[in-house]
């Protein structure tokens, strides 16, 4: 005899199932068996059909049901350096505080960063996260594991560029290549699928064309994605011109090599031409707009156009050192404001139509999942999917009234409005409460373990103020 | 005998004064005494001096005080129209949507609109705010009293202007001046002093030059405050250069025909050249930056420039169908992020020293303060000030670590870290619950009330997606 499937119900909510269709459900229910969605309907017809099978039936009546929020580019490793970059300029935040930190980091403080990092990405709807790169994928992962997230781990690595801290200097390309490699044998598809494991290079400024090349044949090899920075700063691409020889950027660059594939992630995107819009769009590259820490460090990415262009755009929250909020929650909002306020930059007058709820939405839940190569079974709410699902509770002072269910969710929901989240099939945070580790204990160590790495990489802040 | 007052010590808390040495105490406390603040020093020498003399001691070890936030352009009787003008254009948005709501509206929708979004004020750390002018000063009035806020109410006047719902159009100039008349003669420093009357004016493009003078004079002689909308939109500078023979826009104007005086809190102020930053200046004019609003519909304001030039500006949420968040707290957020973002508009690059943390937290009070005409009794935390104070707790995963306290709160820091507070020496909100309504109630008749009014209004949504 076959043995039994757990079966659960959830019904009574709205749900934005971000279907191909566009489905909202004013009145829906969701069947989950085990990790997956087996139906969603009406609640009436699921509720007859289903009921009697059901292990658990809960009632969702007033709440609104999205798919698990995707962040496409999160520096987990940084979250014990949130507040040690602030308000400096960019040679300072690289060379006096990211660097010095990231590279006295331990095992330890990378599990406890994503630990912390990881509470704060669940509280704000995220289900799966693309890392941008750290150094202890075993520490991320071991993390993720705990948490029940889901998530494309990669290492950063850089083999060549001046100024680097002498511990990352040292590192040969095939360092680069094989540390990589192993980390993908270890940990790729591990936590009952949870997690997987990508190919990292921090920036073009610190490849060798080496290690560009063989990154993108090892994860062709390997069916898996490459994340990058890319196009951040002018400079940048100044250095590409000059040393590479090419009429524009880094992507004119990496569509040279050829290294524009499917399967690359290019975070920020910032300074690019329409020609390498054009460039990233036939190769099929994904981007992750992070609205912060473009405002606040790089510049208007041309979010419209790449959209325009057929790009697929998700939205990340870089790392805490540089946003400070690592809320997809908060990025949705950003990024509806600030892609219609560039308008002006680029156009000479804002256009509040330009990026509404829906495209939000869609960058946040359908581009995340392409972005992360996982489309097949997240990203939205469907039959055979993963039950990747979001609990909203929009009954609050910060939504109320709610004329426009859509526009709430993506200009007026904060991250109070997230009361539970589950990932494949399982609950990771409920009535607010995160379930697999104590919020408690993780904030406390995580302080004593961020003060400790400041110390040991010799990283002190200026005062503000008159402290007495 | 003289009747004992009544005395509380608030102690074992970083204090961030905004006083003007800037002072933090790391182990502060503060004694109120009333609605004053009757001393503030070192916990320790607080403790010895007026232990035995105190009512109330209460211990706040791991929080940060805050002198209460003050929002100088918030549209109170817009709360229960956000989300119904989200993603249109600017005359679909005043036509279609905000003209039918606000002259729909009638004085108990007013009152539940100002419970509901003084609700979100006070969750967001505000104890003050400048109301950018709606109908019906009374409705306002009942609400901030009930709630224990302090505010200065403005009605919004407009005599003039092509398209204004009929039951505007017919309100003559003396019909405007004589109610604003009216409203401060019934409810000016009423509610235990917190409550002062404004005049208002919409903005110039629905103003006559009588209703601009006399309104100047008017106010001069009550000895209050001018709360208009200036520079909103290339098109209104466009208007007034083509009728009033003047080679810039609305600030030009209002300089011409004197009046631009130290009274006036002229609101967003994006479209004004360097020239127009000196009149401001020169006269003394506060300016309510409100960040999302202009990024959403307006554009970029020179807040940098204005800064630099002496003029005061503070921070405003706008209303909600303009935002849709009504968080200073949030404010502080995107006044950085974009203000830093802006330096490419303005110079070509990104510059993130620019508006630092300690210059916005600057706006959100002291500023805050200045531009509602009361610095004499608010916008810091000192001897002989108002008791209007924030209590924050950074112990969460959305602030933990801090290793900068005055980054962290304006980059960090959330409505959920917003815990308790004070007003005029009474606790309004004390552990996240609202002392004086029930939240709840609000709530549910703010949501009937509102679907009520767009009914009355006529005004219907598209529906966004394919709701079934």
């Amino acid at each position: 005899m076959e043995e039994e499937k757990v079966l659960t119900i959830l019904h009574g909510a709205v749900i934005i199932t971000m279907d191909e269709e566009k489905r909202v459900f004013k009145n829906g229910a969701i069947v989950i068996e085990e990790d997956r969605i087996k139906a969603i309907d009406q609640s009436c017809s699921i509720l007859s059909e289903f009921s009697h099978l059901a292990h658990h039936i809960l009632d969702l009546t007033g709440h609104i049901l999205l798919p698990g929020l995707i962040n496409t580019h999160v520096h987990t490793s940084q979250q014990l350096a949130r507040g040690i970059a602030d308000d400096v300029d960019l040679m300072t935040w690289l060379h006096g505080r990211i660097w010095p930190y990231e590279s006295n980091m331990n095992e330890h403080d990378s599990y406890l960063s994503t630990l912390l990092c990881g509470i704060e990405l669940i509280h704000s709807g995220v289900t799966c996260f693309a890392e941008a790169g750290g150094q202890h994928v075993s520490g991320m992962a071991r993390a993720v594991e705990l948490l029940g997230l889901r998530a494309c781990l990669a290492q950063s690595t850089m083999d060549y560029g001046h100024g680097l801290p002498s511990s990352w200097a040292s590192r040969t390309t095939h360092d680069c290549l094989q540390s990589q490699k192993d980390n993908f044998e270890k940990f790729h598809n591990t936590s009952q699928g949870r997690i997987r494991v990508w190919f990292g290079i921090r920036q073009i400024m610190n490849s060798t064309e080496r290690l560009l090349l063989e990154t993108r044949d090892a994860a062709k090899q390997l069916k898996t994605g490459i994340h990058m920075h890319v196009a951040e700063i002018p400079y940048e691409n100044q250095l590409v011109m000059d040393v590479h020889k090419v009429n524009h950027g880094t992507v004119t660059y990496l569509d040279k090599i050829d290294f524009l594939q499917n399967n690359l992630l290019a975070a920020h995107s910032v300074w690019i031409d329409n020609n390498e819009i054009s460039l990233l769009s036939r190769a099929g590259v994904k981007v992750s707009h992070c609205p912060a820490a473009a405002m606040r460090m790089l510049g208007f990415a041309p979010v419209r156009e790449m959209l325009n262009a057929d790009v697929c755009v998700s939205l990340g929250t870089d790392g805490a050192p540089s946003n400070n909020r690592m809320s997809i929650v908060d990025e949705m909002y950003l990024a509806s404001l600030i892609n219609k306020g560039r308008e002006v930059y680029a156009n000479g007058t804002t256009d509040p139509t330009a990026l509404p709820a829906e495209t939000i939405l869609k960058m946040a839940t359908v581009n995340g999942a392409k972005s992360v190569l996982w489309d097949d079974e997240l990203g939205s709410l469907e039959v055979g999917k993963k039950a990747d699902i979001v609990v909203v509770n929009p009954s609050s002072w910060t939504m109320v009234p709610v004329h426009d269910c859509i526009s709430s969710i993506v200009y007026c929901m904060r991250t109070e409005n997230v009361v539970s989240v589950m990932c494949n099939g399982v609950w990771i945070m409920k009535n607010k409460k995160i379930i697999n580790v104590d919020e408690e204990e993780v904030i406390l160590k995580a302080k004593e373990a961020s003060v400790e790495l400041l110390k040991r990489a010799g990283i002190t802040l200026p005062t503000r103020m008159n402290v007495i």
